[in-house]
């Protein structure tokens, strides 16, 4: 066999380091896609210039753009026989990727829980984003739940992670640097400064985006995901491509500037659900809460903890869980981070 | 309230200067899906050689795409509760773009004349474009009617600015350097030079482009222009997405190159009309007028105005106006512009 | 008449060169929508550590987008008036190309066969692709059925060029530098080497795409190129976009990653068939055989002979030609060319 038929959960032990294959060098050619295919908004992200007056020394990658591409290359090795994708911990971004960097992408096998059907596990996985210098740009845990190829196989010694429920404040990684000192509220495009939230207060994001096949192929594609599901017509029965679900967080994470223009980096991945799955068609709403916030030692800068909600149309504003404690037949991401915001 | 409502025509007053928000640096990546977008051939736009062999320091983007993304910047400021885009006079490129260039965008209020339902009003800006080294590299006035928000608050002092029917030749702002006596006009795709043009020529430019919603939307989010109505299906009562009147500018600009290879550089912009709304699925066709000719102070390059006309299919080659003088329902655009063009 | 009609059969001479219009420079923009647009995942053109790791001062654009680039450039002046793409051979990657190079394309007509009907005929051309330093990167002969214009005019007399009906191993150029002694497998995506391919191997690709019509007039675009059967659902009678046969080659060549990862780099096109038109809504998938096998004097570099057939859903797989001798249905492309995999 020539072709890669993917990992079953009997092939992960605790412990394995899986290095992902194919290097993937970002240019200005990244950001402007990302533009394309997101309505993504933040300055630092946008403009060369905005970045260097927060003392970065380029606009990086977006934040969630670095994510996919170190996120694409761990799928054939990690979720080409994944029945569901169940969450994601303790990520952080540690270095802003810029144009010019080489990424790769490595995971370590941490946890492994057989399900009591015989028919299926839980793997869990750190994964490490590497720049050229292998330095770790970023890195998450994720955990899916993979297909057994032989259901007569033993199943492993049971090793569930201890994960934190959100990532510490003090563990946040500033990039070197930045500084807010002397940010310009105008350019940035709202006036609403980290002292103006308040935990507890909920964001209706108003705006909306109809989603397209190839929108969310091409997104795909460039992230060289290479998962079926998201290309191939003919592989659900219901005829339907399933959408990627890092592209209903980059779109919802886009929409939310209209009220949150001042998050301007995601630092931390705390937790994250992709509570339905979405398809092109589907009109994609936001909503947001602040969770938390905190200082930081960086000058001008602190930190705020967000929960990201992507509702499909027709839902009710602020809806996420029905009174049996699910989530709503119309929520498509329910997610947990923090953002770095101007004090 | 967190998220910008947009400013409703109560909130202008004359000689109001607006900072927008969202600066950016282009890339070659802009350059690509500029092409990928649009039929665009224009050669001093896709070869850095051949713009060197007309005395520029490399191939700019493209004028359009410049105008794109000054334009863009300007949506949540002006045009975010507006009704309809009216119209636009005095346009000026005053310096090309380059890759590594940032923009960003300002515009002052230079009229405003309330309706006399009193529901609404029209507002006149002058929109400049800067560079990170602050010199406007466009500039344009565009007039919008905009609805009020509360309507008991008086009319404003009625103020409409005088504009100039059409910039004046001598007016034109020929880019640095700029020189077409070695000018290949193999390479350029067409024989024909300034010389072979005459006023009141009309050329049908005969190719045709079908529209895809999700062409649109790229095109739309790259500029970081954020109605609504061009990217949520739910917005409109009939379900469409209102196409953005820029991408219909490209796309009938880069249409016209069979025919007007030679018309390089866009230089200025007269006026403009967005005769009817385009909708996705629509089959684009052109036509254009020569309007008048100039010469320049430039060597070997000569200036010519044109009326590009897009109409959707099924209309009649060259159709414009119906015998009551308004538009036909099957034009899409009726644009007027200076270009440069090699003599 | 302004506007360009295109060439017919009666307008070829052979022994003319036809110069094409519209030189192009690339860039990290390119490369980027080049991945988005096909699953590409060969590390060579992904990055550019791997890229130096092998030998290369840095990524090239990929092989087949360099193809599309410098083809897109001949369609005004050579298949406008085109029944029918005949057929490929001679084809040959001299010169890898690299972002900042500004590519240009000339044709000489080396054979013209008027068909019997007396309607049109078939006209062959050599086509070469060159760089800012007229160093020739890439060549290929194509031929293609054309459209008399005028039926009364005399036959010319009958040239029918000798073609190779396969590039002999000792004329593929490698790239300056390729070494693949340290080659990184794990990084590269697959574990097989040249020795671990046999002659008479058919390897089933697995994966599918199916098809969007943005996607394939964006990739079209990109390339300049014009046909207006890719772009004008009014054009055809049946009211169907027929998909440039280029964006069936990158898309078969980009599925058949999975089981030739480490076919790392195209080097010559020895024939190729567009056997069906391929429509939007169309899923591909991908089958190829191995067909030969050589050394080259490159450290560490083989050659491998590949035939690469690209399938509508519902083909059995492996299917290429019915009894009759002809293609199937099913079948989009069989495509025959050489390509570089470790030793």
């Amino acid at each position: 066999m020539k072709t890669n038929p993917g990992r079953f959960f009997e092939d992960y032990k605790v412990g394995d380091v899986i290095r992902h294959a194919v290097p993937r060098t970002v240019s200005g050619g990244e950001r402007a896609l990302y533009h394309a295919l997101y309505p993504a908004r933040h300055a630092i992200y946008s403009s060369d210039e905005f970045a260097r007056s927060c003392g970065l020394p380029a606009a990086p990658i977006d934040d969630l753009a670095a994510f996919h591409v170190v996120f694409g290359k761990t799928v054939p090795d990690i979720s080409l026989n994944a029945v569901a994708n169940l969450g994601y911990a303790e990520g952080r971004w540690l270095k802003p990727v810029f144009a010019g960097d080489t990424l790769r992408s490595e995971s370590e096998v941490i946890g492994l829980k057989q399900n009591s059907n015989g028919k299926s596990g839980v793997v869990w996985v750190r994964t490490r984003g590497l720049n050229q210098n292998d330095e770790i740009v970023m890195e998450y845990v994720r955990w899916v739940m993979v297909r057994k190829c032989d259901e007569s196989r033993p199943a492993p010694e049971t090793v569930v992670p201890e994960l934190a429920p959100v990532v510490a404040a003090s563990d946040l990684v500033i990039p070197e640097g930045l500084d807010f000192t002397g940010y310009d509220f105008t350019l940035a495009g709202e006036a609403h400064r980290w002292g103006d939230y308040e935990i507890g207060e909920k964001i209706d994001h108003v705006d909306g985006v109809t989603i397209e096949e190839a929108e969310h192929m091409m997104a795909t594609r460039l992230w060289q995901n290479t998962a079926k599901v998201h290309f191939d017509a003919t592989f659900r029965e219901d005829g339907r491509r399933l959408i990627y679900g890092g592209h209903v967080i980059s779109m919802a994470r886009a929409l939310s500037f209209n009220g949150l223009a001042n998050a301007q980096m995601i630092v931390a991945l705390n937790g994250g659900a992709h509570a339905n799955p979405c398809f092109a068609g589907d009109t994609v709403r936001v909503w947001s809460e602040v969770l938390d916030k905190a200082e930081t030692a960086a000058p001008g800068v602190g930190a705020i903890r967000l929960r990201l909600v992507a509702l499909r149309h027709g839902a009710e504003p602020f809806s996420l869980r029905t009174d049996d404690g699910r989530y709503g037949s119309e929520v498509l991401l329910d997610l947990d981070y923090w953002a770095l915001m101007p004090l």
